[in-house]
């Protein structure tokens, strides 16, 4: 009967409310998904490789849900060595490569070799080794990862635990997790997948200790993948997410390995136990930066794909009347429900921007360090990591926003949102805990207020330090002013000054008193924290604004960027009004003009929301979002979801007749 | 080898950092949990049922994170079966059984079958009825739920779709869910579990709708729980959390029920078709009241189960040092991890009093409406939808921050916090959706503002929007003020007053300018969900003070408890600065004060953290976290959690031999 119902309506037909939407853009979204692929060829081969996964079923990743946690590890690692089959069979580019496992949102149980081992190897293998490892790396005979977190540190690498001791009677080193806080846990592709792993240990020479080097260890046979003689793995157990990722943990109880299979590029042991090193591995900082920015991109899609899920449901969403007697709205006509999800799509395509300025800044960094000037790492590395820290918190935060926007359905997994939530959420602990970060950006700023407060000119990201604040004029004299990115962008840069000066000051007022340094930083750590957090609102205010202008584009889409830069700029103030009130970068007459001109974005901006997300041309797979999908047809998709489910399957459960059939009928007996 | 790690280790000691946090606590924690139970009495009934079920293996639920949700449902049922059991064995009183319930944190297939089918038996059935069904029902021979959101509604129930049409012919009622939006999709229970379910529908006499009523509809045979003629149910698949219950939807395809199968108590059809109705229900609209009461002890619970485990585990995480050169600090002494966790706790600690006070409120106004007077309602329906969704806010959202504060570790399932958090999140979404609540209670507001605007006196929790704005002095004169919460409450009063006259002026001016009332009031659905929060926060501090006032204690208690409600109080004035300036309920000069005062809290509250989170005395076994433990050993129990995963069985994982292997062992051979 369920047959019935479904019967009665047209199978294919899109739904009447989403195509009305489409109808009503101001602009052409074909435009902005070249913006977004980086050209109308690199759309047209991302189409050709949607067309060529998607049609085979092993890459329905819809089904997921249904999957146990072994079951799923099993189905990613069929996609993994299909992919990389594929990447040979097809010659395909790297380019190519990572485009697809976006398209599959990473599920991927390969990801640590190609994001970490292969990479690792290239920056810190000495040229012998490249020669030894890469070909059998690239090949697969090797399977790697990288081991770097243990169970008891994480943020704080200089106390890892695991020591690798040279033992000059065999020219080996002797690897080992002394204590069960010494081992290795986090690392991904480690538990089952990897074959081989770059660990990062305690160098001791002659009792010394020479620092974190790292080290290359073969964890399971080449034969039969059994674990190593004195190796203990295995998985570290089930997560809120990422559950195709087999994380692990490893012992290793004085496990030998060759004094070549230390990582020579930066640092040596020689044969006569001798250490020397090149000193500080300046590569090494720029694949901090690199990871940094790269997981700005990672978050555009991220928060991006979940306003795609929202907007879409909303507008097919009906649920109460705004009109009493009127047909039921669709629930994206409620201004609540704008303000829950305008922001966030600006904040989505922010990031697109955000994350080409500072890509193209890091391109720029390399360059010159090639030529032996690595004057910009410090900027470039405070500026991603506050990049970095901003923008995961925006993005986790609005996308469980989105969640909850779709009421209850965005509860169920076949919504898509949820899954979206749990994946993204770690993006604010891994690479540099967001707190930590702030504190690195805040540190950095110390030392550049300190400069301008010396009189010293500072440049580029903190050029506004030496800023004489006597001349501020609020840029927002009328209400129209609030339009404008540029003057929104001088409000977030007079907050931000305010605010480090403002702690500056009193970390200097303590620092005259005489208390102790530890004291007074830790006294202001929470201080800190806001401060570094106004800087980073600035700079992604003003990278939004820098990456826009950039581009070519036609009017209508111009204009309707624009709008979303603007609202960008206008919600954060106004979010965050206390704060610009309190450095008196706005007055109360500014944000009355900015409160009701963010309202009134709301409404410019709704005729184009859904053309706005179809724009991001999420593949319906990739999303794998009942609700979100392309055609609107939520409740459908959402009840096909259902009949799949494993517990659909039977009519009675077997819990009926192990447990309660016997209350059922007890209770037919009267007792009472 | 891993074996050898762990014998190294003192198998039962506490962890050491742990153990000197309890020496240095100001008060005695028994005293709190007394409190929190409700009595010396309570608490020794509550360790007797917590030895009871968890030296049942039966009731281990930390090992739930190894189970499919097959599996999880299974043994959910078994948990539900042996507890009901329990209860008619030992004779437990109802107390006992919510008690029970509340230590397996409600893992519990019937639970709808307690909180929704026999309590609206008892409201909405007949003398008659009850006389048939409950006994049966009390009895578990008929399993329940109550059916009401359908797949295309949740919020607005006046337009549910299911129908019931009475056949005068047969005398009966047929129901039927016409199209696939009419479906009911989300009820607790009903997937697998019940045989009966009392289905909420539009009733249809003589083709005219006479409105939503309950009707009695078997929907599983007694015999062999098959579904019934006509019926087609199943589970609505896979949630974010919750995945024990087995939340359900149901087809009905123009079932047959007697006409005595109407819940008969406030609205008939007789056998010859004609409708009475005795009018609203106020008992319906009390049971409202009374959900959303409940909701604030279940916040309480899940917020501050989740402070327990981070607290505790921030005891004993050591990362970093806050001196240089010095051992490493206890995160729990960095003031930015304070700042995640104090105003967590305090909060927490915060419903407690304030669901104490509600709780009372409610109580008294069922006293009264069983003398005839219910003048009592509205005011506590808005009272209660405004605490439930600002409530529900704040525990969400700091459940994600207390989960996050734990680094890497609480993303893992084992250390409990991302199973809390997702549990957590539909608190958000059910009994109201938090806009539409807060929606509620604007439309509340206006009224009442409406009346004080022309001259009448407001009472109760709106008595303040009769204030004379003019004699408002800011209470807050030296920063010593700040510690008053009786003047940190004024200063909420004076900001809700401010947001519900400006909004309740923008409209008036709209509707004089003749524009249409729905275009205007959505023009401000912003603005009056920020204005009924604001007199949320206001209410909640109001109550915190309250119900701490009406408190026995001893005078450290008191001191330490004192210090966590103006912690709350300062903390959201902080955290919302900019609407109390707006507002101007206080200067720059006083934020200045507050911001330095809840650092200084921080610091304060810091000896005594651990312990106070000991107080509220979750069993290890109900908090599930292996790093949220009593005995503070959280690596050994993260490490104890990894080892039981399903797929830490197997050494070589079979995904190897399927797939991986051929991929290594074509690596092999030189191809590159
Ligand atoms: C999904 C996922 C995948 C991962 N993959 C890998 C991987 O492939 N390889 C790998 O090696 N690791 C991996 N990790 C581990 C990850 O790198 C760490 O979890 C991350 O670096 C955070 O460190 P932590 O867990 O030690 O947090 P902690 O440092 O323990 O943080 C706990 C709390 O302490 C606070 N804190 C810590 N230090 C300071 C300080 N100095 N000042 C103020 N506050 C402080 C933090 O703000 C936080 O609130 C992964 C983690 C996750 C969640
Ligand atoms: C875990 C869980 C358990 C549940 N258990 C049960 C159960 O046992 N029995 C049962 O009957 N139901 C149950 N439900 C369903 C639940 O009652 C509904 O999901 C809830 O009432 C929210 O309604 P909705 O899903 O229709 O949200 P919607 O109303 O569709 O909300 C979607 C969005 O629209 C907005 N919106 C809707 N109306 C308005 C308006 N008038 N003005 C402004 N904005 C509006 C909301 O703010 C939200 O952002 C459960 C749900 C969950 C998640």
């Amino acid at each position: 009967m369920a047959n019935e119902v479904m019967a009665g309506m047209e199978s294919n037909a899109i739904n009447p409310d989403i195509a009305r939407e489409r109808l009503k853009a101001t602009f052409d979204p074909l435009e902005l998904t070249h913006i977004f692929d980086g050209g109308k060829e690199r759309t047209t081969r991302r189409k050709e490789l949607e067309n060529l996964l998607f049609s085979d079923p092993l890459f329905c990743l819809r089904d997921n849900i249904y999957l146990s946690t072994s079951d799923l590890y099993s189905a990613t690692m069929a996609r993994s060595v299909k992919l990389f089959r594929l990447k040979q069979d097809q010659k395909w580019s790297e380019d190519d490569l990572l485009l697809a496992l976006r398209l599959i949102r990473d599920q991927n149980c390969l990801s640590l070799h190609h994001s970490m081992f292969l990479p690792a190897l290239e920056r810190l293998a000495s040229d012998d080794q490249k020669a030894r490892w890469l070909p059998l790396a690239r090949r697969y005979h090797m399977v790697g990862t990288y081991a770097q977190t243990e169970l008891g540190h994480g943020t704080n690498l200089m106390e890892l635990e695991t020591t690798a001791t040279y033992d000059k009677a065999t020219d080996e080193f002797v690897l080992s997790t002394p204590k069960l806080s010494s081992i290795k846990w986090w690392p991904g592709s480690l538990g089952k997948t990897s074959n081989h792993a770059i660990v990062l240990a305690q160098l001791v020479v002659d009792s010394k200790k020479c620092g974190m080097h790292p080290f290359m260890v073969q964890i399971r046979s080449l034969v039969d993948h059994t674990p190593m003689p004195g190796i203990k793995l295995g998985v570290i157990g089930q997560k809120m997410g990422s559950n195709h990722n087999d994380n692990g943990f490893l012992f290793l109880n004085n496990v030998r390995i060759p004094r070549e299979n230390m990582l020579m590029k930066n640092a040596q042991v020689t044969r006569a136990g001798k250490f020397l090193t090149s000193g500080p591995n300046k590569a090494n900082y720029a694949t901090m930066i690199y990871v940094r920015v790269m997981i700005l991109s990672w978050s555009f899609g991220a928060i991006s794909a979940a306003a795609t899920a929202a907007i879409r449901y909303s507008s097919v969403r009906r649920q109460s009347s705004l009109a009493p007697g009127q047909e039921e709205s669709q629930v994206l006509d409620y201004q609540t429900q704008q303000y829950k999800l305008f922001p966030t799509l600006a904040s989505g395509y922010g990031f697109f921007f955000i994350h080409k300025v500072l890509s193209a800044k890091y391109k720029a960094m390399l360059v010159d360090m090639q030529s032996g000037n690595s004057k910009a790492l410090p900027e470039m590395h405070a500026w991603s990591s506050g990049m970095k820290a901003l923008i995961t918190d925006i993005t986790t935060y609005n996308m469980e926003i989105c969640r909850r926007s779709c009421g209850g359905h965005g509860y169920l997994r076949a919504s898509g949102l949820s899954d979206m939530v749990c994946e993204a959420f770690p993006l604010a602990t891994v690479e540099g805990e967001n707190t930590v970060l702030y504190l690195q950006v805040a540190r950095y700023l110390l030392k550049q207020i300190a400069k301008a407060l010396t009189g010293q000119q500072t440049t580029g990201t903190t050029e506004y330090l030496t800023m004489n604040e006597a001349s501020y004029i609020c840029p927002l004299q009328k209400p129209v002013d609030c339009r404008n990115p540029d003057f929104l962008c001088e409000v977030y840069k007079k907050r931000a000054y305010r605010m480090v000066l403002k702690v500056a000051q009193a970390l200097q007022r303590d620092m005259e008193s005489g208390k102790e340094q530890a004291v007074y930083m830790n006294n202001n750590l929470q201080p800190l924290v806001r401060m570094a957090t106004a800087h980073c609102y600035y700079l992604a205010m003003r990278s939004y604004i820098e990456g826009l202008a950039s581009l070519q584009v036609s009017p209508p889409a111009r204009k309707i960027l624009d709008k979303l830069c603007c609202l960008f700029g206008v919600h954060y103030i106004v979010t965050l009004s206390g704060d610009f009130l309190e450095a008196e970068a706005i007055g109360l007459e500014q944000l009355q003009w900015l409160q009701e001109l963010e309202l009134q974005l709301l409404a410019e901006i709704r005729p184009d929301a859904v053309t706005l997300v179809d724009a991001l041309d999420f593949h319906d797979e990739t999303l794998s979002s009942a609700i979100g999908c392309y055609d609107g047809r939520a409740y459908e998709r959402l009840y096909e979801a259902a009949l799949k489910e494993p517990m659909n399957q039977t009519e009675v459960d077997p819990a009926y007749d192990k447990y309660l059939k016997h209350l059922i009928m007890e209770g037919a007996q009267s007792k009472l």
